[in-house]
């Protein structure tokens, strides 16, 4: 064991996505010690009003399940003895109660189980989190809507496979990134508001807990209590209620996880699109940046594109993350060796790059700037070849689709290599000329003509309501 | 280029999971190229209902949309070429069409583009396969639904970190089973209802479909073009509207993979329940067998558990596909160069290993034996220290908590350390003769009386709407 | 059941990238058959020439075990009977060999057990996969050399954090381009070098093996002969010895995983600079193209970069199977029940899209347009600013290294905000002036003179011993 | 921003697998931050070798280059800004050598770049860390030798999908355990060896590097300069040199997380076998247990298997974070905007799981307890089917293999229907009787004389150098 060695504050020097982003103090191991103590209190609390705990011994564990009266470390390092750190965190609350209230100290954790802490712990953490980042992906989403409105009418060259393809505007584009945290935020949502107290006792029949009520009084029905009970625990949590203890039946774990992986999906594709559209050829978008953002240790001239990088870098690990939280659902028994234990470090990761990553994104979003200029110039780089598809499309009636397009395909060829404008090459052949005179053809081979429904697209995608309205519908 | 091979046949022979498997057939080459051919000649069919396409070339495109008309080894290798099937599709399709009806030839994917048919006919595929897989799941759930019952008082030794633990009973666990596939199958009906047609175009404005319809009448409005044509394309496809063209928004994906691991991994939880149980020493239960079911190649006398094995094989496999397809969300650009292309053979086995495993499950625990009478004798071998928590919680308020667990602990060792039965170590201990007599202990330490909950709580869960009931809700 | 189907033909028409591929025939169903009935006779004639088995008799089974003998679907759809295909695959075999000889059909398969055939087999078909692939890598890394040395002066943007950072020439990109793939092919050698086959009975003792030869010769040492036995079957196999049965020690596989892993990252990060170099708007590459490559459905002016939407598909995919098949090397007990039968198809398809994607390598790199014009024109696009690390350096211990950055950047900025040349703005500095004449300044300033040690690190690379030459040595 | 909050302490509370144990100490935030000062001050002192910068300041940087005087939080926050902590990093430690010498402080990251530093840093940390890894492993490999040469008699049930296969020992058990361990500190060692420095500059040509050196003597050969640097600097860290600079050529990170991938791989190998054979109803193995370890929350008699528990959460996470390493090697330019960022937590996490595993694995194999008794107990339980095999091993030359193998077949059904002993079953059937008389009959049903070749395999397997020779050949 490493002598004298705290286990090391975690700073952020290496995840600097989420160095001092609020999701950052939600996650940290305090906050998870802190939210087992919120469950032991709880339980008091929901035991107290069933009857089985006296209300003064309720109140006397809620005062001491504070975590700053317990020593991280130390449990830290007890937890190797046990595999999870509730074993100690029971002693060490019991010894605290005990101090002050010994009578109390013998209603610590009655009845109760380490997983039912440590679980239900674990989604107060997610669901404190997941609140954070949902407030984050709001804002990105309210920025984007601005941009989609302000640029409905900006036109820009499409992209596919990597080369122009034809127009578009980037109000489409900021339309298309908005609806993608749209969706994130919905199923966040949703994960958040299904999340469920953890309470099984031992092997999830809760008999330990029944046995406590028992003594009180022999004629209980099981079923009652057991339904009470977990009411009142769910009304002092405010989590869920779930159907069945899930000790091993590790749903919510695995929708938190597919729903933050999704979330970094989600953003990546905006940094993925920011980062080719900000490339010094390229130049269309900017990051929003103070002095000395993106600055580099070495070129005096640069201006790193800092936010979708550490977008980007949480992007790469969430989805490899969130795969190992769902492995973890292959647990065997009543309770598992080794996967519930993986989930928590898995879970805590997730929560903190995806809520990095949406930290960041709103504030790339709210200052992102937009060159429609650059974009105009870009568009006309092909000189017109962007909008082959369209005078292929006029020209089919009247020549057959094969030879419309065979025809625009030598002549976007001929363009490149004699290094003229296409309307120039394309005047020149005779099935073109016969259908189209110059005027028509200028018009036609115009690409800031040719968005399509671009821009009723924008209006139908910022109808769909936004993650606020959806939160109180 | 390998001379004279045809791609091979793919008969199951490294995934026994799915041979044979009906979604095995909904998910080949073959059915993905008719799909694709759907998704032509729905498209043909819709522009047709707007006037864009006359009716009679839709009705001929739709006569030609005929996968046994094309050769798929053809298709395949010109994919190379292009990047994608569909180019080479459309030329082929395009030539059936013409052979009886030049003129509709002219219609063929017109104002179209390649991801918007390999797109829409994923999404068909995917649903095909999603309408099987349910269909098993639910065979599954009602299956276990009756085991649930039929064994909600029959007890067996509740096993949390692989020791024994306290009782329960297999009503509970067979319940807890159900509910992982209830959840299962719910989060597959949603992503099934919401999957999406794909309709943009180029790049995602529906410029080309647009243009071919101004060609007819120039004073078309493009919002309401666009949204008559895909609620056209929808309803011809029985596919839902999609928000956005999703070429690089790829929300219906990322769900459809999120949810097929869920249901891998909810499987996979069961199998290795089932595998524990079924070991030599332990022997709870067997898979069902034919004649020959389960032989070994060596071993005269093995009856392997089979179907756990191949539902194991497949849940090992679908988290990690499915991990690469939530990675392929970022993708560049309008439409993205690699990101697009990966999906669909990882979409393709995600659906057949899952479907693989659910038929199989179906199967598994439609003729599960289960053996009663050897839980109870398994729940024997601990000599009633599977009931500690109960003796200690009885005494507690006598004894105080630790004291109480503390004397469980010790008696507990004694008895493993001497051979003894712990009834009798424990009435030699004064603090518990004093509390409790022969018989009072007797009772106490009956492992089939301290299943807490467990009744009640399959009763609970047996009342949630089984799958069936959801899609009829 | 599915009545009537047989599986598919697989033709390649989901992964294109291995459509035609040399290595898609390596890998098919039929090769996996042939090579675990190389297997079987490979073991037959080992014992043969251990005198365990009369040597007419293993030249019957020999004989016998062709692949096209046997009917593929059949034995697939037995393998979910048996969990695997070899207890079919034996009793097919031993039918055809008891068709001509009915005494020799009573050694098939002797003393063996279905995983010594099944996982000798994977090996077989790995090894030739492997050998396919590195001869591809092995031609990419060839053209790669021709293209640093002819490109080693060759000056172009070298781009950090998606921006112009300081000049690189092509030479040195392509140079570390050919290190990835010398590295992979490298790792893939040392792989197929090791490959293994597999002997170990039921389990892992070679009892049935030993027990076989002892019925001849009571007095055999078993130590003897199972050396003897490893050393035969691998010299007909011309596969490794291992030094314990491996049926659950899976270090072959997991070291295959990983170096096709490797092999899809390396070809992903040239794929990945290619993209980047061919967009519209940096156009310094272009992928090699006869007449039709990269057409579009939609856009007749396009040539879209197939080859390497072909190989990023494949390194979006084959690390994620990878980590699966890593995982496969948790099983559990002698042999694993699930673990062990997942392996099959991610292995399979690991080598068919490293493969595929190697091969797109091949043509890739032998056939890449490199237009140094267009890298000097986007050189030029900063206006000397991609060299403000130089002129910091020259000015650093004149001004001081703090003083020298703050006044590039600065000196940036203000010629990016007055659209100026640097030079302009930069002599216009006293601090400057003081220190550099303009002529000066004019040669610091010239990007294609900064270009540090990027020849001699081309020289360098290129001595690295190339794939050929490594296996010889 | 968090306000007043740093990033908080991480003790290990979420993953005790590695709370305590050595490596996480040294892969700590601290010793990240000094390893990058080790670089920085390595690097001047190279330089300072080569004459480009004074010995004095290369000593003042050297001294100032301490972890302890820098404020890790505000270089983490200070990175949100910069995308990595190296720009922060460099401006503090400048002012903290210029505090004492300030022409020393000119010195610092001369010619130099942020990804130099951090990559030789990162490279010195996983160096550091893989060497207390080994040496774990190396402790795990010692302490299984003792047990396969102590077992190697040890008769044991060798299980295969999961059931009663046919014997094997327990000291064939260990060997193939350590064979898997001797298999992973080859694979570490082979990457700690070539884990070389970072030096490339701005974009990989070394260009500033040079630039310095120039200003010294302007005759300077670029090759020669750059070969000594490079020498020099490895030298200075005891490092590997690399071929090229590798910024975007990640060979070195993905072969470390491959290594860690396969070593976790190996590790949850033999805790799945730990746990399954520690079963309550098996009973075979207990892990070693202090007073206290193992305790349960609810259940005075538990004594969970808490190693095996931790390895396993280790298990279930390193292969998934070394998936995302790999994928890292698609990193495009010359340096990337994301996977570099990536790799930093992904490397860090891995390192630690996979030494807290390798730790654990030390401390399990040096105190197993194994229970010779009870394998034979188990072994018994299926009295005698477990050597049906070699049965009809013996009778198949007599009878026919396919008949020997049915009569046995049906003999075991028949003995399982009936509860008798097989040897009772088989002894009146006549094909049996009229070649075995029931002497005969019973030395073939001992269990404990079918081992085959176990106890030559495991001398065979212990005769491969262990980690220690490898290490000094």
């Amino acid at each position: 064991m490493t002598q004298g060695f705290d286990g090391g504050p975690d700073t952020g020097l290496l995840s600097p996505v989420r160095a001092g982003v609020p999701v950052e103090e939600a996650v940290c191991d305090r906050a998870w010690l802190q939210a087992m103590l919120d469950a032991e209190a709880a339980l008091a609390r929901a035991q107290a009003a069933l009857g089985t705990v006296p209300a003064s011994a309720a109140a006397a564990i809620t005062r001491a399940a504070r975590a700053e009266q317990l020593d991280l470390r130390v449990l830290a390092l007890a937890a190797r003895e046990t595999a999870n750190p509730v074993v100690g965190l029971v002693q060490a609350l019991t010894r605290t109660v005990a101090a002050t209230d010994p009578a109390a100290a013998e209603y610590v954790h009655r009845g109760s189980t380490s997983q039912d802490v440590l679980d239900t712990g674990a989604v107060l953490v997610c669901s404190r989190a997941l609140g954070l980042i949902r407030a984050d992906l709001t804002q990105a989403a309210t920025a984007l809507t601005r941009l989609a409105e302000r640029h409905r009418g900006t036109v820009m060259a499409g992209r596919t496979l990597s080369l122009h393809a034809v127009p578009t505007t980037f109000g489409l584009k900021a339309a298309g990134w908005r609806q993608l945290i749209v969706d994130a935020e919905a199923r966040l949502a949703g994960v958040q508001r299904a999340l469920p107290v953890s309470l099984g006792g031992a092997a999830g029949t809760l008999a330990g807990y029944l046995e406590y009520a028992a003594l009180d009084g022999p004629g209980m029905d099981p079923g009652a209590y057991l339904d009470r009970l977990v009411d009142r625990f769910a009304a002092e949590t405010a989590l869920a209620r779930p159907v069945l203890p899930w000790h091993a039946l590790r749903t919510p774990i695995a929708d938190a996880a597919a729903a933050l992986s999704f979330t970094a999906g989600a953003l990546g594709k905006i940094a993925a699109d920011v980062q080719v559209m900000a490339r010094t050829e390229i130049d269309e978008i900017s990051e929003p940046g103070p002095a000395g953002r993106g600055s580099s240790s070495a070129m005096p001239h640069k201006r790193n594109p800092v936010l979708t990088t550490l977008i980007r870098s949480a992007t790469l690990q969430v989805p490899a993350l969130a795969t190992a939280l769902t492995q973890c659902m292959v647990c065997e028994d009543e309770r598992s060796a080794g996967p519930w234990h993986a989930e928590w470090l898995l879970l805590r990761e997730c929560l903190r790059l995806a809520g990095g990553a949406a930290h960041t994104a709103a504030e790339l979003t709210g200052g992102l700037v937009v060159k429609p200029d650059r974009m105009r110039e870009n568009l006309a780089l092909t000189g017109s070849k962007v909008v082959t598809e369209r005078v292929a499309a006029v020209l089919a009636p009247r020549l057959g689709k094969a030879r419309a397009k065979e025809l625009l395909t030598h002549a976007s060829t001929t363009a490149d290599q004699e290094g003229r404008p296409l309307a120039e090459v394309l005047i020149e052949i005779p099935d073109v000329a016969r259908h189209l005179d110059a005027k028509a053809l200028e018009e036609l081979l115009d690409p800031t003509a040719y968005t399509g429904a671009a821009e009723a697209l924008v209006a139908r995608a910022l109808d769909v309501r936004a993650p606020t309205d959806q939160r109180t519908a």
